[in-house]
């Protein structure tokens, strides 16, 4: 049961409209989920939350797509249910099909597995994966 | 400190090599990693975890970087040091730029911490997210 | 769905009794939540673990209701429905307002995120940080 | 080993010089952390990450020392060991003894094992405890 | 809610009733649990799945109850209830008893908890424990 | 690196020498490993820390060994690295084979990659899985 009731947009305060107005311009659609309505109830919250997400989840050298399925990856990981509904309806709007969410899953599952294989025998990193990334 | 020691090429059985064999005729490579070094002490794990490996991670409804950055995202949530050092090291090769690991963070840094929004203020899964993703 | 029936005072064992009573004298309440009444099958968890957590969250160089808000955070962390709804409503008791509760909550979030860029750079540890906490 | 080097000030960019003066003026050091030198070679992420903590840490209806306990609490139960290391000089800098980091972790680490005697028994939540905490 | 429907025996392709037939086989029962049929939408991964668990859960150095009750100590501590409910039957089937079960819901708990003292007061492992386990 | 200095017995207070003592006669061993002496500079926090994991450890209607191996598989799904060492070093005492080892971390990697797929398909838990454990 939900810690805090969901704002709808017509008894928001004009700080968190503003939100949701952006929300829905952004995402080309007029409905408002409930993670955002719950946010509502701190405007500062809500704000600082939607900015990030939108500047995160945003085309760039990955595209919106992968973006939303590493997203779900980490939501199964930690078992987040909300997480995996919301995003995995994203990632249906974005264009995954039923097996690519089947292959997204079993990877994060293998992950999980071999992760701990790697814990489990404490197994020492090759010296020459130690470069760094960046230039 | 590894729980096992790793089994070199010239040491192994039979049926190590045959799989150390196929990791290089699959990866193109003459290296094999310590990961399945270690699993090698017992032939029937790492003949198992690799047939899953090469089975989960080929190319299919996602291409094989993109899958290769879910793993990367699980593992950083984990925090699997080899397995985030070892797979970054094969994202690399696949083409994976320096921006592209700085999105893959950034959203599993965000999913991890709306996780945390969403758990924390027990917020009800929309109706509208409940359809089943198969046909 | 419970895996074990909770047991009430009119059918508990005399060891199980004595617990009960003292989490009322303690709590200052006559209510006991479902946690307690589960771990009742076991009289010795049910002792153990009363006996660890009026210890801990007991006033000390932390007042109870910072030790109340660490528990939440830690919850919220793990997901456990349980704890977060039980923790909340002990806190409150103890005087958190609603928008001490947001704070906690973005708190959690935020580390959950650092956490994973800290994790996913393999981030050295400052050489300042290093010197030993107590005297 | 860090995946990106670290950026000093010497040789940042302007966006990035900007941060570290900010971290400076608002923490009163000269001290720039790993963290945020990791950081910086994304200046984008950095200046992101750097708004929300300052935002989210600074004093409000918590004061930042029981924020920063909240947050290693968090840091503990993931293992991050950067995180606690920096969080718990953080902590220190503010006035946590060590005392206080004794009660931290003894109720980090007695939160998370009934975290698992809940959801071990998955115990139902009570029904009084479902009241949404928001006015 | 499932986001795939479950796939009965008479409406599933030849591929999906092999596995099926093969489960019933060696576990002595007609009844198919859900897990299975989720999976079965996607008949690799079903095959995949079940292979594993055959190989892995079957007798060996550990026999198969013991292997039960470490399944549910990873699946408490992660807090799956799908995974706990089905084990706890399947554990019970091989003779875990109600006593068993507490104990090992206590091992899980008392774990959960030490390894966050560990992780907090950065504990050097030590000199001795350094040796690996295989001869 | 450890954020408390090692205590040892030469120097501890005699409510820490009580604890080191039967840590050692109930062990049958000379040996204190680091997880005590770094406890011991909380003296109350040794105790109730060693009166716990001496009950829970202890045989009942689990041997000592399965104990162990439970404690290890929540310790690798954690990424313990402390926990992982001493217990397996523990374990081994117990009559742990490496074979035995071997089956206890493929139980756990199956359990963290099968938790996933339970999670990401959102599987209903089967009504028949609904009975409580305890008569």
């Amino acid at each position: 049961m939900a810690l805090v009731p969901p704002i709808e947009y017509e008894n928001a305060l004009p700080a968190v409209r503003a939100v949701y107005d952006d929300i829905r311009a952004t995402r080309n659609t007029d409905y408002i989920n409930n993670f955002w309505k719950a946010l509502a109830h701190d405007p500062a919250m809500l704000a600082r939350t939607w900015a990030q997400v939108k500047e995160v989840m945003a085309a760039g050298a990955l595209d919106p797509l992968v973006k939303e399925m590493i997203y779900i990856a980490v939501s199964v990981t930690n078992n987040c249910e909300y997480c995996i509904h919301s995003h995995a309806a994203a990632a249906r709007g974005k264009g995954m099909t039923p097996q690519m969410f089947d292959e997204l899953v079993a990877v994060t599952a293998l992950a999980n597995a071999t992760n701990r294989l790697a814990n489990g025998y404490r197994i020492d990193v090759d010296e020459q994966f130690a470069a760094p990334l960046a230039p």
